[in-house]
């Protein structure tokens, strides 16, 4: 049972394998029989399939969003996407409660997530603490990796847009904490150490505001006070826990937290006035800007030079369709 | 020496009174005496004095702003504006020194303040609280009110455009308070509790952002995080000393807080999303806007039809020449 | 005959009752049979039919926007919404033909419409001429009130949006009359009678701008030229009738209602200039976005937390899932 | 006693002729002396004088604001600028009051206007009328030219930036018109009639919005109101009087006046939805913004390639210093 | 073989002429029969049409876009549009192949164009050149068009929105040219000859930008760059080659293409800053005005008063349902 | 003749050294008597400076912008800013005219100019070019920094604001192409070759933009065409010269500087559609922040936390007064 990425299916293939269930939607025909709409996923995208009622009957579910199922289908084109006429269908619990073994069942393959490597991620930011800063504001920003370190590994760093996928925030804050590291190396007479510790935490509060790393909703918290203040709390919290010696450097630490959007119609109250917040504002609007031109141009396999049109980029993006001498990602560079 | 307010000077008149000092800047003449310019206020506005060499040499001060002053002068005109020419003056303190009598010596003439009793206005916020609120709500306010109660009658509003004077934030919640009380009384299925708590609480963090009330000016944590998240944070950390059972009404509360600047270019961070949070936004906005014309009218005594242009308002005001009968403000509602 | 409310239908219910029809579209299924689409109203909703060709035959209308029908029929789920298949439906005009009994009808029901007392409220703005204002301008907006005292209370406030029902216009004068009342009685020195009487009078112009109250819709008259200078002739018109003696009292009246959208982005060709005028604009917006958030919260059934998205407001609106204790709406407070 | 007009005058001339009073500041030395600052005003400029106290002694004046004053006096340079120190000066009032005669007295030299003779362009605006329009359109823009002819050749078009002076409005006018007639030419089936119509009236509200043509100011209905409402009323009324027979062809009319700033941020209640409207709103900004230009390039003589910034366009102009052959302006065309 | 126009096409009826593909798009039947959907077009708009399986088997294309078709077929209501059911169609290509003869096949009918006569339009701009040029900008401007004559004819002037269509881009000069020269006639002390070549130039970048003249489409060097930048190349690499004598005179033409969109957001990266580049924005962006509007206006054909709305003008224009006397199109003025 | 940099100056000091002078301003007292107002200016700031009479006597001048003058006076304070009182002053031609010795004449001292090396800068862009560039781009970059090397190590990068001295477009480009180089190392499949030519190139035309790096200012093709197009056919030409061989890969390298501000409202007429121009678009933008601050916060010398606002960043910056351990500038990291 070999998984096919739903990004490389094709009109007319033949499907048996897992997917995760993303949506349900029961209808009717025309005369009244029942069926029902999934969205399916995996890592790579997004399916809708069809169950028809001769096949519901057979397989009654129920399927609920966040199943893993296992499925038996055909691809065939419908108003110009892509869809699943289901044949055969199980939840991953059904299959499992009549004891049959799940062959090949690999759950990293059924939803989206960073495409680096999370340990190596989270062993690097501990690195740059460990190089970069030191004193109270390392011990703060341990503490405050610490106690939230699984959480941060799942958690994503949008409900849409960009990085919304498992282990995004870590990808974006990873990102984010090196480009700032290097980024201030190059400026005289800045708190680097403030700096570092800034991106490294300047968006902590998405941990409360955003829930469902699978597929990212807003908690009511989230959505009524938002990821900065939410975020500021708990530096400020984590700060009194561990007796934080330094008030006037706390406060500029606060004060990049508060100031990361940048502006006030991007939702920060208070507008940078430290080179150290105006400089984490640009590497996180950066980090978020670059990836999300480069999910966009993924997405887009329509082979045209051009996207479709990206509604908050407000631009069609360049596919560039020759693209000179591959350039391989760069390593993590070393902290020095 | 009867205190003639600056508000109501002309040219001519010999003054004998007393200020106090607002700015002080230093000179000196093309030939080199060294002279001093000294803003003095009193409540109804302030006025530009110069100390030529000849009277520096017997008055030499130091004069630093914040003192109070008695002053011999006269008022001339200078360049389209009143200015005293200063013969004679000492500061309160030399005065005390030398054991001499204060005669007159009222200091509530000597700064802007609120117009209204602050003793009556505290009373009748703390009746409200009686009235309309109750249980874990009503001893929240009441535990906030009580804990900044000598701040809060002395605190301004802003540093400022408008209400930035002494009692100004407190004249300020009044008026909210009640606007906001007897608006939610019109509609139906508002929490109405939620809504007057809101408008109280609404400006607590102006309490950290300024200081200096006869002369308010930020603090650097009001510069580095604005009011709107500190308020927020003395609200949840009230709320945890006096254990609020109801977190989601908490929460509601602390979404009218984070929200009542009405839109994220005016720094709330997050959009009013209850009809609450919607109100408490209007009636501050509301009265800051009347506060700020009626402050802009009383400060044109030039006569005209048309005030000069108000640079916030973006518009000049048209002065009601010929009031019909005059409107005595309406005494305080009592609180059914 | 029971009027099942088109808000609280629900799955599998079988239909017998009347509608008013908003909306006629005719189709062909793809084998060349023709069948018609109708959406039905009543005062809570609307709702999509099928008269499929077989019923059509029998049932060959014809159904025309504003007609009302009673129907035979039963309610079934399609992608995602409840439709109705219809059996049987004649429109009321053929059945009174027939001389058939029309047994339950009752128009109330069939269309949206304020849900308060029409005659209370106008009773209640008379009270309010009656006691807040006095001679010239009491004459003025009593004579107005009478020449148009039919269509006012059947007159919506907006096409869409807010209040876009019949006695749409008179629930929201009333709201703003008494809002712009009280909020004058806490101002010092404010021109009450100004307020009051540009508080009634300010949307006047729509009597002239919408058409329909069932259904509103602009008039040539109203897309070009606008409400706010349609109201501004009425009244200059009106006070020549009454021979208004007090032509600076009636300029500033009449910069109410020019200025009453506050800004030029929103239609005003001037700013509001007077504290009367700007008292005026914030009640009339404070409204309107009131009703915009109870409308939207209303038509929101999902059961989520949070609504969807409102265009206009630019966000998702707070469902208060848990209520806390349920506040009455109060009392029309009396006039003092 | 010939005049030097004060755009021509230069350090060290000796000055004798008459000017216009445009401001009157007194002042006092720091010893007490009293002096005046008088700003003195032909058509080319204005310029700054001083009358210091041993001339005020021997011309006391009173001199106010538009008196015409024969003076003699000296240009210097004051920081940076000419100024001129009065020797003698007279008001044309006293030299008559002494039976003096006025030599040379040519008050068309002493405030601006405009620089094309008023007489021509009033006859062409007529022929405009004769040869473009016929019927009731006809009717209705002649009552309102012979109504206000003499006002409309003496007023402003604008306080200041545009035409800010005397026959400004005729000026404006003429252009307007003949702009949109012969743009109206190049395309097909508009209603020219109502492009030349609109054209001719679309600022005739300024006759009520604007007082004192020498030195334009705000009446204050035009403050309150606005010459765009102003200028639809007095073509409603127009209509009435002259019992205009087509209400639709009217509301056409009506819509290009109330539209004619083009967009609602600048003071049109409703945006230009025909044709007609928007090519009435697009020659009037343009014959603004070439007005605008030109007097800005005019009034800049410091020989530099870019004049100062103009703050309205928010731009520096470019000064063509080897200007091409010139160009001689275009002889009025014959309308056709 | 008569061809109707699509604009005039009614239900029902039999259809027998030539079209040209514009979009195809495969799909099939939920029991899997495949069916083509092609959008046809002709110079009057654009047609959905379909080719159920039955049909497809007989006549299996393939077609492509830009494919001319003959098709017989009969016109249905869909969804409240008209649509093609397709019974037979060849394209002209098959037709040639078997040497059938093609009947009225007239190619002038089957895509958009401009409604008046190039070569009209092109002996006119030339006159133009030839009357008011003179010197190196008549050289300049003739050898520029001489060099495109055969891609200017053709091209369109924008991808969507005004003039999308062949020989728009022609159309659109010819307006902005005649519009420039006779405005800048009105003004004295123009460059009327720096105008004239502006106006006829202003756009010539649109050759390299755009694409496809029948279905304009963005060129990857037009989405990169943009026209602005282009044309200025074009016009200084002509300069170039025709020894343009004189630089400064070369850097005001240059200043006109390069400002032609009158402010930064609109895409120039500098704003006008002579009166002749300021005139030539304001006639270009009317006429594109215009003609958007003489576009929307023609393609309502619902009867009502109102068009649908606008997004770009961002309001529904208003359908003069009785136009007055028809004016008939102005003919071509002749160059004086 | 100890050169004291102008910003550590006080009041009271003996003066006796050389200046820039940077402004000329003649004046006459009141009396009649002549005087200058010299701007003197050395790297670290600039200084009023006045000549009254009785010394303009004996030291005439000329004295013209740009001539270095050596001076003795003393510095006074008046109106709360230094100045000093001129009391000898040759210019240094004159003192070379009379053979005298320049005594300590250092020109490096009296023009602000880039706190770094230029020629390390400049080894640096090269070393940058020889390890990150091949090929093509390699030649193309390396072909234009050879033909402008000695123009581009004086010249400035902008007028005002920031960079605004000799070596400022120096410095702004090595810091923004080491900046674009180590962002673009972090990011998978990006072409890191054209974000690196890309970023050494993006203000090339600035060269042509400005003149006098030692008082920046616009040259007329700067002003009426913009750095950004002038910049684009340079880069055209060069690959012209020296026959770029891939079209594609120039398209997208100018694509880069034309999009290089990221907005159309900030002058790019196209919007960033390549991930390597947005990256360069944000390296820029950030570059120029953190000098705006770092030149703003060095400028102010009050000592009070907050600096004056900042017209352009529309804000006050926080001096950090106990700065934290001094964090050494980095050493420019060595290219890997």
């Amino acid at each position: 049972m070999i998984h096919h990425l739903i990004a490389d299916m094709k009109e007319g293939m033949e499907i048996q394998q897992y997917f995760m269930v993303r949506e349900v939607e029961p209808g009717h025909t025309r005369n009244g029989e029942p069926y029902l709409t999934l969205v399916l996923g995996d890592r790579s995208g997004s399916l809708k399939s069809k169950l028809w009622s001769n096949v519901l009957k057979d397989f009654p579910g129920p399927f609920r969003v966040g199943d893993y199922v296992a499925v038996v289908g055909q691809l065939r084109p419908f108003r110009g996407e892509l869809q699943l006429t289901v044949q055969k269908i199980w939840t991953v619990q059904q299959i499992r409660q009549i004891k049959q073994e799940l062959k090949d069942f690999d759950v990293s393959l059924l939803h989206p997530s960073t495409p680096y490597d999370r340990a190596m991620m989270w062993r690097d930011l501990l690195d740059l603490v460990d190089q970069e800063l030191s004193g109270p504001l390392q011990e703060l920003v341990l503490s405050l990796l610490q106690q939230h370190e699984s959480t941060w590994q799942l958690a994503p760093a949008a409900r849409r847009i960009h990085h919304a996928y498992e282990g995004g925030l870590l990808e974006h804050t990873w990102f984010v904490a090196r480009l700032a590291c290097q980024t201030a190396r190059l400026y005289p007479n800045l708190n680097r150490q403030l700096v570092v510790a800034g991106a490294i935490l300047h968006d902590i509060g998405k941990l409360k505001e955003l829930a469902q790393p699978y597929a990212p909703e807003y908690t009511v918290t989230g959505q009524l006070l938002g990821h900065i203040v939410l975020g500021w709390e708990m530096i400020r919290q984590a700060a009194v826990e561990c007796h934080f010696p330094d008030q006037g450097l706390l406060l500029q630490l606060e004060h990049i937290i508060i100031t990361h959007h940048g502006f006030q119609e991007f939702g920060s109250p208070v507008l940078p006035k430290t080179r150290e917040a105006m400089l984490v504002y640009f590497v996180d609007d950066l980090d978020a800007k670059m990836k999300m031109m480069e999910q966009h141009l993924q997405a887009d396999t329509s082979g045209r030079e051009f996207t479709p049109y990206h509604r908050l980029l407000q631009r069609e993006l360049y596919q560039l369709t020759e693209k000179p001498e591959t350039v391989p990602p760069e390593e993590a560079p070393e902290a020095d």
